[in-house]
C-alpha cells in the first residue's frame, strides 16, 4: 500500500489485522539497494523492487496503531519499512522494538542497525583477527567502513582507510582514530599507494568496493591473509563487471576471500546491541552521519551513494516524532 | 652442478661432503614449475630457476653414494632433484625415503606425492566436504583432478568432472568412478554446461583452471558453497591474466574461496601416506599416469601441460633401477 501524503493514510489497522501501522521516521539509504532494482542474474537473498510499488528498505519509525500483540502505539521500531510517510506493514514480526532511546534514533539505520551488525559480523566472523595484524579498509568512511576500521583499533590491529575526498580522509584519521588513510582518487598507482601504506603487507581486507582496488590489494596481501567481501559498491552500476586479473595470488599467498550478508548473522544482534550500546555510551566508538530531510530528498541521497557523495552513513529524515 | 650425460657424473660425493648423490628415475613435470620460468609478480612460495641452470623439480631417486647419515647407496628416495640423469644433492635432509615399493615407483611422483598429497589436504581441509554434497572438478583427469574426484566420491559426494578430449571424459565416467563428465571445449556456454550438471548448484568446487571456468562457475554455485583455489592453468602462458567478472556471487551466496598449496600440509604425509598406500592395495583409488621414456622428452611432456596434452599425470622415466 502507498501513501504518498500524511492526508492519505489511514489512523487504524483494518479490523481483523495483524498489521502495524507506522509513521516513519528515519530511512535508510543502502548500497545493497541498487541490486534490487535491477534483474537478478541469479536467486539473491533479496526480492527486486516491483516497479510502481513503494520502494522497501530499513528505517526507524513510531507505531500509530498496531493489531499485533507485540506492538502498540507509541512504540518506536525499526525494520523493513517503506519510502513514504506512514506505512501498514503486514508482517511486522521482523520489527525491532527500539530498546535505547539515549542515543539519536536514527542510529538505528546506521551504528545499531543494519551496516553495524555487518561491519561487527563481517570484522570478528569473517576476518579472524589478532591483535597486531595489519587491516585495510576501502570506502572506509561509508556506514560499514567507519566502524569496521574501529572495531580493528579496538582489538589493536594497525588500520588504514581509503575514501575519495579530503574531507573523508580527515575524518578517518582524525576523528575515526585510523592509523593512515588515503584518497584513491589522488592515488595514479593503487599498488603503489598501498605498498607505501603497509610496507610489509596486508592482513585483512576488509572489501566495500571491487574492481581495480581488489586487483591492487591481492599484490598487497600477506600470505594466509582474509578478505571478506562486504561489498562491491564501484561496480553495482556497471552493466559488465570490471575484472579482476590477480587472483592467482590466492594460491600463492593462501588467502581466505569470502563474502558475507547480515542476515546471516541477525542471531548475534541481541549481543551486539549491547555491546555497541556501551562503547558508544563509553565514547569508545563514534559514527557519523549524513542526514538529508524530507522525503523528497531520498532518491536522491540514494544515488548520491554510488557517486560517494555522503559524508558518513546516508540517513533522510522524513518526519520528527 | 649439471650432468648432462651418465658419463660426467661422479661416482662418490665429495669428501666430507653431507650431500647425496642420486640417479634420477623418474622426473615429474608439473603446472607449478611454469611459475618458476616467470619473474615473479610477487615473492611466490617456489624461486624462480636460474637461466643456465639445471631445472629442479619433483623426482623419484635411488642412492648412488651418501654423506648423509639418514641415506645410503641402494636406497629409494622422492623429492626434489635435478633434470638431469644424476644430481649431486646438497640439501638432502628434504628428501623422503620410500617405504613402500609395491606399487609403481613412479606414484611417488604422483598419487603418492605432491599431488597427492594437494588432492587429500585441498579436499579434506579447504573444501569442508560433508557427505551428499555435489563437487566439482576442473582439469579433472589431471595429477590431482582425478584424485579429488576419487576422494569425493569415497566421501559420499555427488561429482563431476570435465575436461578437454573424449578420452579423458570416458576416463572420469568409467575409470575414476565421477557422476557425470563433459568436455569443456564442446560446450558453447559453460554456465549452461554446468547448470545441466548440477540443476539444484554447486557446493564444492576444485578449482585447477581458471578464468571463464571460474565466472561460469560462481554462477552455478549454492548458498554457502566453497571454492579450493589449487591452480590457475589457463592461466600461466597468458601474459595478461584472463579477467573473473562474477565475484560479486560471494557476496550474494556467501561463497569462501580459499587458495592453498600444498607445503603447509607436509605434517600430514605420514597419515596421508598410510591411508592412500591402503585405498590403493584395496582398489579403492586408482592413477593414471602418462609416462614419456627417456630425459629427452621432458621439456616436450612439460610443455604439453599446458595445452592438455597429457592423459593423467605426466612422468618423464629417466632410468630403470
Amino acid at each position: 500500500m502507498v501513501f504518498t501524503t500524511s492526508a492519505e493514510a489511514p489512523e487504524k489497522v483494518p479490523e481483523g489485522s495483524n498489521s502495524v501501522l507506522v509513521k516513519n521516521l528515519y530511512l535508510s539509504c543502502d548500497p545493497y539497494m541498487r541490486g534490487r532494482m535491477s534483474k537478478p542474474l541469479h536467486k539473491s537473498y533479496t526480492d527486486a523492487f516491483t516497479p510502481g510499488s513503494v520502494i522497501t528498505g530499513y528505517g526507524v519509525c513510531k507505531v500509530v496503531d498496531s493489531g499485533h500483540p507485540n506492538f502498540k502505539a507509541g512504540d518506536l521500531v525499526w525494520g523493513m519499512t517503506g519510502w513514504e510517510e506512514f506505512s501498514l506493514i503486514s508482517m511486522p514480526d521482523a520489527l525491532i522494538k527500539i530498546k535505547y532511546t539515549d542515543v539519536p534514533l536514527s542510529y538505528y539505520t546506521g551504528i545499531l542497525g543494519m551496516p553495524g551488525l555487518t561491519a561487527y559480523a563481517g570484522f570478528h566472523e569473517i576476518c579472524s583477527p589478532k591483535k597486531g595484524e595489519t587491516v585495510y579498509v576501502s570506502a572506509a568512511s561509508g556506514a560499514v567502513g567507519q566502524l569496521v576500521g574501529q572495531f580493528a583499533k579496538l582489538m589493536g590491529c594497525y588500520v588504514v582507510g581509503s575514501a575519495g575526498t579530503k574531507e573523508k580522509v580527515d575524518l578517518l584519521k582524525n576523528k575515526f582514530g585510523f592509523d593512515d588513510a588515503f584518497n584513491y582518487k589522488e592515488e595514479p598507482d593503487l599498488t603503489a599507494a598501498l605498498k607505501r601504506c603497509f610496507p610489509n603487507g596486508i592482513d585483512i581486507y576488509f572489501e566495500n568496493v571491487g574492481g581495480a582496488m581488489l586487483d591492487a590489494v591481492l599484490l598487497n596481501m600477506r600470505d594466509h591473509g582474509r578478505i571478506a567481501v562486504c561489498g562491491l559498491i564501484s561496480q553495482y552500476n556497471l552493466t559488465k563487471q570490471d575484472s579482476v586479473h590477480n587472483l592467482f595470488c590466492l594460491i600463492t599467498k593462501r588467502i581466505r576471500m569470502q563474502g558475507f550478508i547480515e542476515p546471516d548473522f541477525k542471531h548475534q544482534y541481541p549481543q551486539f546491541l549491547e555491546l555497541v550500546i556501551q562503547y558508544i555510551r563509553d565514547g569508545k566508538l563514534i559514527y557519523v552521519e549524513d542526514v538529508v530531510e524530507g522525503i523528497e530528498k531520498a532518491p536522491s541521497a540514494l544515488i548520491g551513494l554510488f557517486s560517494g557523495r555522503n559524508v558518513g552513513k546516508q540517513v533522510v529524515n522524513v518526519a520528527h516524532e
